[in-house]
């Protein structure tokens, strides 16, 4: 089974990544840009085919490695039919 | 109006952080990954109301800047009730 976890920063706190992706963009003539927000997708193929057992093994795993619930928030999709 | 953008290396190119990420997920103790991929995630707001042209906007902002296509892919997804 597929999870696939978005990782943003929180809203709050300051991205420089995101501000200098910004600024290139904008100084390539992109001036419709708003706001930018940059993030990082991971994508696991976990050994389990329980849907709920998928999204806590999931979860674990945001919380011991790849999220820092400090400064980024993160969501959890479990894709079923992959 | 807003787009997300998701970038995600190459199958065939290998993606020494994603391996990282993995050896760091099996040393916790979690065995049961069988793939892992990393990509970036790019959530921009445009001004502009129309959906093709943010679409268009947002593959030109990925050709000029955002994607390196020789080992990247991407997708856009306009989201239409933001």
């Amino acid at each position: 089974m597929k999870v696939l976890i978005n990782i943003f920063p929180k809203k709050e706190i300051l991205d420089p990544e995101a501000k200098a992706i910004k600024k290139s963009l904008n100084n390539l003539g992109f001036n419709k840009i708003n706001d930018l927000e940059k993030g990082k997708q991971i994508l696991i193929s976990i050994d389990e085919n329980d849907e709920k057992n998928a999204f806590k093994y999931a979860e674990e795993m945001c919380n011991k490695l790849l999220v820092n619930s400090t400064i980024e928030d993160h969501e959890i999709i479990v894709l079923k039919d992959r």
